[in-house]
């Protein structure tokens, strides 16, 4: 038990390091709010820095751990992950999407701004995204950064992330199937997911075909799972938990595990999918500890 | 004479020649409409294919030739660059930036489609840009291809194009210095032409600092050009002729060259920049006609 507790304090301690670590990181990869324009510049850092749970980046160090990643290319690759994730954000909270005031406890970036720069926001975050991934790093890493580019940028594209967004705009009074449920997350979501565990093994080292199954294996189950968590989370927490308007998928007529499911059978899902996920990395033994904890943490979470 | 007659048939096979073969180029790095989302690839694809000059693929073609660039690489480039174009075409066509109805005769895609997937295929269409670019050719190109990438990225993001947009709607209704309106084309328009040049040059063997400034001292007056002819045809030429809405500036009250400098002060503007530019090739000789004959292309057109 006391090896538990200490295991606990280190993973805590070991994510509030990375989280720490990835302000400073931003901060340093963003534009200063003295370059012209000024005010997209601090609309993009009102965004960006100082919020979010930054599951993305977490997912990028624990994988990276695994393969001896060099704490630059590391680094790159968590920003640029959490980059597209928070562009996506600006955009998908736009009156012309899913119009929402409340983001990480703060007003909207429309909101607190204005609307065209909400939209210049998104657009300038996504390419600082890659202008971030393909700055220089070492010579001898130009191959692996270059595979990490099309890695995310297919991700952030019209069949990930993007296409998932359009799949769930489409699908609003819907009566989905939980397949086509899936599908949609798959892409919405889990696309990103996927690319920031994948980012964070190429890298290091060379995954084996062996290996990159594994993590394909285990960002699969954990894709799903954070979507259940969403959902129920959704269905359950209050706004002020969660830091964004809380019962908006019921008000929007949207489908969701919660509505197709049933409550205690989605509860039920995560549980499994965080067993499948833990299953995917016994084969790296305790060198994939980190991961394995953030299949907790995405279980588990309460916002 | 008869040589100029010549000179002046070959420039348009060759223009015609990569126009067409741009078309290609887009269809083959564009995803099918038989992927999923249907939709949002139909959207792509009414937006990025039949239509436009080409200015920017144009360019990278000729810069390309005067460094024996791979032809793979090449087009590439060439279909990232116009990605980013068409993008934010898409972007800045929309209700809350200029609310436009019609772009290159047909239109706008928020007309055609709906406003939440105008802001899809603008964020999709700049991942594509970015998948495109970072696609596998040859790992001898590797060091290349980052380059490139970051080179785009740049252009792209809030110290490029996005920059230049969020200066150019701030400036609305605002007087505007001839300095300050060069400052905001440099951005909006000139960030994107320069990394045309420079990606086409990219694409081939290493240049020398001689090089590399004599094509920015090409890039910026052809930036520059660019946009005195945009600022004249918008305030002389009817809709028909340019495909989108004409005389736009002046009742967005927007600052312009004709509107500062007057008619013929901006001709003669656009006559000199286009003398710097050819005078910036003089050290290339006759390898550099393409980027010879487009500077005149940029300043005699009509649409």
């Amino acid at each position: 038990m006391n090896a538990r507790i200490e295991a606990d304090a280190a993973f805590t301690d070991w994510m509030q390091h990375v989280q720490a670590g990835m302000e400073g990181t931003l901060d340093a990869y963003l534009p200063a709010v003295t370059e012209i324009p000024a005010r997209l510049h601090q609309a993009m850092r009102y965004t960006a820095l100082d919020g979010g749970k930054r599951v993305r980046p977490l997912l990028v160090y624990a994988a990276g751990e695994l393969f001896e990643a060099p704490e630059e290319l590391l680094g790159r690759a968590a920003a640029a992950v959490e980059m597209i994730h928070v562009y996506s954000l600006v955009h998908d909270d736009m009156p012309c999407m899913d119009d929402d005031a409340l983001r990480r406890g703060k007003p909207t970036v429309h909101v607190r701004y204005d609307e065209p720069t909400a939209l210049l926001v998104g657009d300038a975050l996504q390419a600082q995204a890659f202008a971030v991934l393909s700055g220089n790093v070492e010579e001898q890493y130009a191959a692996r950064q270059l595979k990490m580019l099309h890695l995310l940028a297919q991700a952030a594209g019209s069949t990930g992330m993007c296409g998932g967004q359009a799949i769930d705009l489409a699908s609003v009074g819907m009566t989905l199937s939980l397949a086509e449920l899936e599908q949609m997350h798959r892409l919405k979501t889990g696309a990103l997911l996927r690319a920031a565990i994948l980012l964070g093994a190429c890298s290091g080292k060379h995954l084996t075909v062996v290996e990159q199954a594994a993590l394909e294996a285990y960002s699969c189950p954990i894709s799903l799972a954070f979507q259940v968590v969403d959902d129920i989370l959704d269905a359950t927490a209050d706004s002020a938990t969660l830091g964004k308007t809380a019962g908006k998928d019921a008000a929007d007529n949207k489908p969701t595990y919660v509505s197709i499911l049933g409550l205690s059978e989605s509860q039920a899902l995560a549980e499994k999918l965080r067993n499948d996920a833990h299953k995917a990395l016994e084969q790296f033994g305790n060198k994939a500890r980190r991961l394995h904890e953030l299949a907790d943490l995405i279980v588990q979470r309460k916002a």
